[in-house]
C-alpha cells in the first residue's frame, strides 16, 4: 500500500532536511539534503537525454560512475544550466561543502538543481544553506516532507510516496516537476531511497527499467529538460535481502505513484489523459504512436474542450514513426468505439469527456506491441502559466 | 514582382471558378474548379506524408502517376478522410462527374478536400456544385479570387500570388490553411499553375524542391494532415520555354509568398517567428534543430509573452536529433547575443520582442549546415480557436 505521507526517510538509514537558504528571492524553502548513513552506499542515476546538460547533471553523472553515493544535495531557485565552467565549479564547490560538513568525499555527493536556465547560483546562500540543512537533518514525517518541499518550483504540492514490503524493507521517495519534461520551470527531479539489501548490480538495472516504464511515460510537453534526474540510494539498513523481482516491483510502484502526482500537478491541467496503443509491430512502436498523440497540440486542445475529435487522433497516429494500415485503425475514446477499420463507427457524442479522466485506446492491428503514455490537455491555464512566467 | 491580386488564372490556358455548392452548412463558397485548357497537360503533385491519407489524396496520387492533369476539383466543408471504401467511391464519382461535364477522362482529374475528418461528403451537393462551377468557369481577377476563396475553412482571407517572368511566362497559385500542418481544420491545399513551356521531367522535380524549401519549412503545430496536397499544372499556353533555373525560382517565389500568407493567417497568432540554425553538421540537421525549437510549446508560449527566454531555446535544441557541443552553442534573439558558448552573454532585456516578428538565430559551430523554419507563437487565441472548434 502506497503511503503518501512518507518519503525518503521512510526507509531506515536515511536522514533528510529541507531549508530556506535564500536562493529563491521569495524566501521559500530551496535547499534539500538527503544523507545515506548506510551500511550500504550503492546508488544509481538516470539523467536527461538532452544534449544541453546542466552542471549538476554533468557532476552527478561523473560521481555515479562509482555506483556509490552518501548524500544528495538539491536546490530549487536556479537550474545552474548554461552557466559554463564557472557553473560547474559552483556545483563542485557545493558537493565539496556537503562532503566537508559530513566528513565524506565530494565523490560521494550528487547535486541536483532546478529553476531558471542561464543564471549563476547565489553561492553564499547555497553554502550557508548546506550548514543549515545539516543541522536540520532528521527522520520521520516532518523531515521527509521538508525535503520534498524545498525542491519544488511551480509545483503546488510536495510529492512523496513510500511502500513497505511484507519482508520488512521499504522504498520511499519524492519528486518535483510535471514529467520528464514539465512545463514552465521544466525540470523533473526525484530521489528514491530503500533500506533493502540489494545486489549492487541490481540497483542500476532496476532504476533504469522503473524509470522507463514510469517517468519516461509521462509526456506533458515533449522532450526532456537540461536537469532531469532520478536517483536511487540504497542503505541496506533493514538487513533484509529483497528479491530482484520484488524490489523492481516496489521501486516501480513508488515511481508510478510519483508520476501520477506529477501528472495531477502539471500547470493549468484540466484533463488527465491516458493513451494506450495496442497491436503495433513492437512495444517501441506502440509507445511512439501513443507519444505522437500525447504531443499533438490539436489533440490536446480537443481534450481541453472535452471534444472526442477522433479525426485529430487518427491524424496524429498517422504522423508517428509506426507502421500500420489506415484501413485497420480502431480508436476508442472513454469506451466509445468512435473509429473502426479507419472509418466512423459509434457517433462521437457517445464518448463522454466531461470528466477529468480521458482514456484513448488505439488498436493498429499490425502486431502484438502495446504501450501507454500519460499526458494532459492544452488549456488556457497552460498558456497562462507558461507565458506569464517572468524571465 | 509578386502580385497578390492574381492567382491560378494569371497564366494563360487556365479557367477557374469557386461556387457555393451547399457542402458547408453555412452556405459559404465550398467548391473550386481549375481547368487546364492546354496545349500541355503536364502536372505534378506533392502529398501528405501522413500514413492516414484521405480518399482524395489516394485518388490524386493514383491519377498523377501519368504526369498529366486537365482539371482539379477541390471542396471545403469536409475532408473525406477516414471514410473507408465508400469515401473513396465518393472521390471517384466526383472526378467522373468533372470528366463527364468537361469531356475528358476521370484519370485527368485530381480531387482535393478539406474540412472535418471522418464524415462522408453530401454527394448531391458536390455533384450539383460541379455543374454550377463549370458554368462559372472564367479568367481574370474575379474568377481567380472565387477559386481561392471556395477552398478556405478557418482562413480569414483567400491567399493568392502570381509572378510574370520577363520572357513572358507566368506562375500563379492559391493556397489555404496554415502550414503543412495547420491548426484546427488542419489541411493545407495549394494549386500552382503556369503557362511556361517546361520539359515534362522538370515539372515534378521543380515542385518537389520548391515545396521542400517553402511549404515544408512552415511548422505551426507539427506533423502533416490527412489531406495536404500541392499541385503544379502546366498549360504551356504562353508558348515560351522557361529555363529550368528560372522556372524553379519563379515557382519557389510563388510558393514562398503563399507560405508567408499562411503563416500570417494561422489561427490565434500574435508573433511570426523565424528560426534559423547555422553551423550544423548537415543542412538536414540544421532544419531538424530549427524544427525542434518551432515545435516546443515552452518556446512558443515564451514567444507569445514576448519573453526572450533563451534557456528554453537551448533546451529545445538539446532535444533535437542534431549533434553539437553545448559549450559552443550561440543563441541570438532579435539581434541580441543572449547566449554565447553555451552561457549567458547579453542580458535578455536587450532583446526586444515587443513587435510582431521574432528572429531566433542559433549557431551550433559543428559544421556548415544551415536551415530555417517559420513558426508562430502559442497563444490564448490558439487554444481558443482549436478547442472551440465544434465537432
Amino acid at each position: 500500500m502506497i503511503d503518501r505521507d512518507q518519503g525518503v526517510t521512510a526507509p531506515q538509514g536515511f536522514r533528510a532536511a529541507g531549508v530556506a537558504a535564500g536562493i529563491k528571492p521569495n524566501g521559500k524553502p530551496d535547499l534539500t539534503l538527503v544523507v545515506n548513513d548506510g551500511p550500504s552506499a550503492a546508488a544509481a542515476g538516470v539523467f536527461t537525454r538532452n544534449q544541453v546538460k546542466a552542471a549538476p547533471v554533468l557532476w552527478s553523472q561523473q560521481v555515479l560512475t562509482t555506483g556509490s553515493l552518501r548524500a544528495v544535495v538539491l536546490n530549487s531557485g536556479g537550474a545552474n544550466a548554461c552557466t559554463g565552467p564557472a557553473g560547474f565549479q559552483d556545483t563542485h564547490a557545493t558537493a565539496e561543502k556537503v562532503a566537508d560538513v559530513l566528513g565524506i568525499g565530494a565523490i560521494d555527493v550528487a547535486v541536483c538543481s532546478t529553476g531558471l536556465i542561464g543564471e549563476r547560483l547565489p553561492m553564499n546562500a547555497v553554502l550557508a544553506g548546506v550548514d543549515l540543512a545539516v543541522k536540520e537533518l532528521g527522520r520521520g514525517a516532518e523531515a521527509s516532507l521538508a525535503a520534498a518541499t524545498a525542491v519544488i518550483t511551480t509545483d503546488t504540492v510536495a510529492k512523496q510516496a513510500a511502500l513497505t514490503h511484507a519482508d520488512g524493507w521499504t522504498v520511499g521517495g519524492f519528486a518535483k516537476g510535471a514529467g520528464m519534461c514539465a512545463p514552465n520551470m521544466a525540470t523533473m527531479l526525484s530521489v528514491i531511497t530503500t533500506d533493502a539489501v540489494v545486489a549492487r548490480s541490481t540497483v542500476d538495472e532496476t532504476l533504469r527499467a522503473a524509470v522507463e516504464s514510469t517517468f519516461n511515460r509521462l509526456d506533458v510537453d515533449g522532450g526532456t529538460s537540461t536537469n532531469d534526474t532520478v536517483l536511487l540510494l540504497v542503505s541496506g539498513a533493514a538487513g533484509v535481502e529483497a528479491g530482484p523481482e520484488d524490489f523492481a516491483a516496489a521501486v516501480t510502484a513508488v515511481c508510478a505513484d510519483l508520476v501520477a502526482q506529477l501528472q495531477a500537478d502539471a500547470e493549468g491541467v484540466t484533463k488527465h489523459v491516458t493513451v494506450t496503443v495496442r497491436g503495433a509491430a513492437t512495444a517501441a512502436e506502440a509507445v511512439a504512436a501513443a507519444r505522437a498523440v500525447a504531443q499533438d497540440n490539436l489533440c490536446k486542445t480537443a481534450f481541453f474542450a472535452g471534444d472526442p475529435n477522433w479525426g485529430r487522433i487518427a491524424m496524429a497516429v498517422g504522423n508517428a514513426p509506426t507502421e500500420f494500415d489506415q484501413h485497420k485503425l480502431d480508436i476508442t475514446v472513454n469506451g466509445a468505439a468512435v473509429c473502426r477499420a479507419g472509418a466512423r463507427a459509434a457517433h462521437r457524442s457517445e464518448a463522454d469527456l466531461s470528466g477529468r479522466d480521458i482514456l484513448v485506446e488505439i488498436d493498429l492491428h499490425a502486431g502484438e506491441g502495446v504501450g501507454t503514455i500519460l499526458t494532459t490537455d492544452l488549456s488556457h491555464g497552460y498558456v497562462e502559466e507558461n507565458s506569464a512566467y517572468s524571465s
